[in-house]
């Protein structure tokens, strides 16, 4: 498995994927006769650039042009990382500086990560602000009730021996489940086991900061979120769940943390309906209430089962990753009534100070019965 | 390429995509020896799936168990299903009525499409019902501003031969490219060119539907707005761009047009950043100020394709699939600025009436850039 022990190899086909600089680590290839990973950038949007390249609009030899696209904030290097992460690349945000020169001489290697600054204005925080729950101090918070953010988008990469020891299983069993249970998707999985990485078609993380970037890794106060996504409560604000009012609680809590001068961590991972999707989530949705007891709480993890066959396919354990990327050793403030998540985090070595528990009136009504189902079946510490 | 003109296949292999009803059509099967797709459903989730079989927690046999599961609401036949549909299966919800005796003896056949209900609190609509913009009437609209909606998941099932011919190209070309821009996904694309259905890895759509869906394919009133994802704005309220002004705009006049005893129809498409995903979208975020003349109008669409080598890879022409599976022919309020998407609309058949238009006070000051550049290079009509 270990391609950086193939003495034969090229130099920037070598991989030491622990290695503490990227120059050591060596660059991710994902294509020509060097290649050390499997997979595609942005693997989830492949077959839109594959349409792109048919129809003629995006040439098929185009490689990024970086200039001006640095990171606005320096993240890291810290001392989590030297934990092996098995579901990203730690040096992905910095592929225009640290392999300029291979870029130069054609390959195509492209960042996994992006920092970016941005302004928010979301809706509950006006109403905080006007409420007077929360101040303006005109730096994370202005006086107009938008919100100064640092945001990094993560996309996955997955070392897959790190990946089946966090979870668990031996390297061939994940392998073959990954080119089975999708069909046969990427046959090199299996056959190409000298291969260690995938960049796999699926969602990232979303990456939101709130307070000095340059606080990272320090002693500061951190107060964190982690937040798994649901476009129909997210974005839509379906009463169903609590997954709005807890993102917009987790926005409030985090503001405040960078407030008293430490930094706010909002991380937002792409698996909708508990990694199922949304399709099996609309039809438990439907199963539940027609069920002939009606929409009890015992119920409501049994009709996910009987759909999907698991109650939940997140995997915790890689939520950490984003977090020891940060510097993160210990959450001060946790917005999460989620023992998966908690659990994961302490497995990781995050340790866990205070959690902050969402009011009651934040919660809708037709969302009690989740949150009930969550209490009973042991959510919550 | 017919496989269903290939007389020695068992009846539920054969597939003629075009036929009028699900039993003539056939099932679509992804294993087996009589498979007739390739991929995988929920397809952006199977990795998860893979690690969730790995480590035991799912039963690689488990069959859904679709009982109570149905659709809310009937979903056609409407005289618009005689176009072929190059994205999605027209009977993806229907699976468990119409296929439920190859279920029965085991076949893994599982909806593509869920329809639920559900009711939404969205704070620019309790804006809008404070301010009196908007009017509670107790069915669409409630008098504690929840709206009443009808929500329908798509997952995508791409028929390439109508794929390709939708987007003007050779089918050869568009399989060869899936392969080759996605590091070799799916080799069976190219190899099984019998194969017609392709169940791709990347998110589908999210209709939600306003007013009584028996309205559908009627003459009632439609009001539509498609709308291709931003998480950043949709969820967090980025003022970079006008997407959430947008989606809570094309809210209120769905709404509206419901009131009015009409359908209100909110496309929502899994189209991050143009297609692009979230790390070129800030790559460009990033150089765009950076750049030695300042943000520019001008430069907009430029720095996009010096970092991604193309300025959308959305294919708006995929968008008219959902439109016409819910019986429209004719969208009589437009939420929308995007020439792309009317002109699909258009070559699709579906007639357009008036444009509404977003009012100024509702583009936050930092997206009049992405603005004006729409405007510069022909956005609008």
């Amino acid at each position: 498995m270990n391609v950086h022990l193939n003495g034969s190899l090229p130099l920037h086909a070598k991989l030491a994927w622990g290695a503490p600089t990227a120059r050591e680590r060596g660059p991710i290839l994902l294509s020509g006769a060097q290649a050390n990973a499997i997979g595609a950038y942005a693997g989830n949007y492949a077959p839109y650039r594959a349409m792109a390249v048919a129809t003629g609009a995006l040439d098929a030899g185009h490689r990024p042009d970086l200039s001006a696209t640095h990171p606005v904030a320096e993240i890291g290097p810290f001392d989590t990382w030297v934990r092996p992460f098995a579901t990203m690349d730690k040096f992905g945000h910095r592929v225009a500086e640290d392999f300029a020169e291979e870029r130069a001489t054609g390959f195509d290697i492209r960042p996994t990560i992006a920092v970016a600054r941005g302004e928010l204005r979301f809706p509950e925080i006006l109403e905080a602000l006007s409420a007077g729950r929360i101040k303006a101090d005109g730096r994370v918070l202005h006086h107009d009730g938008s919100i100064h953010v640092t945001k990094i988008a993560i996309e996955p990469v997955w070392h897959l021996p790190s990946l089946a020891a966090r979870i668990g299983v031996k390297q061939c069993a994940l392998r073959t489940a990954l080119v089975e249970q999708s069909g046969g998707m990427y046959p090199a999985i299996c056959t190409r086991p000298d291969i260690e990485l995938f960049l796999p078609p699926i969602g990232g993380t979303s990456i939101y900061l709130f307070g000095d970037p340059a606080r990272l890794g320090s002693a500061a106060l951190v107060t964190c979120r982690i937040h798994d996504e649901c476009n129909g409560s997210d974005v839509f604000g379906s009463d169903m769940c609590t997954c709005r009012p807890y993102l917009s609680f987790g926005i409030e809590a985090c503001i405040q943390g960078a407030q008293q001068g430490g930094i706010g961590i909002l991380s937002y991972n792409r698996k909708e309906g508990r990694s199922l999707g949304e399709v099996v989530k609309y039809l438990v949705y439907n199963a539940r209430p027609r069920a002939a007891c009606g929409d009890r709480e015992e119920d409501y993890f049994a009709r996910t089962r009987a759909v999907a066959g698991v109650e939940d396919m997140r995997f915790q354990s890689m939520a950490t990753d984003p977090l020891l990327w940060l510097g993160v050793r210990k959450i001060d403030r946790w917005a999460s009534m989620s023992n998966l998540k908690s659990d994961a985090l302490r497995r990781a070595g995050i340790e866990i100070g205070e959690h902050l528990v969402i009011p009651d009136d934040l919660v809708p009504q037709n969302a009690r019965v989740e949150i009930g189902a969550k209490k009973t079946s042991g959510y919550f510490f």
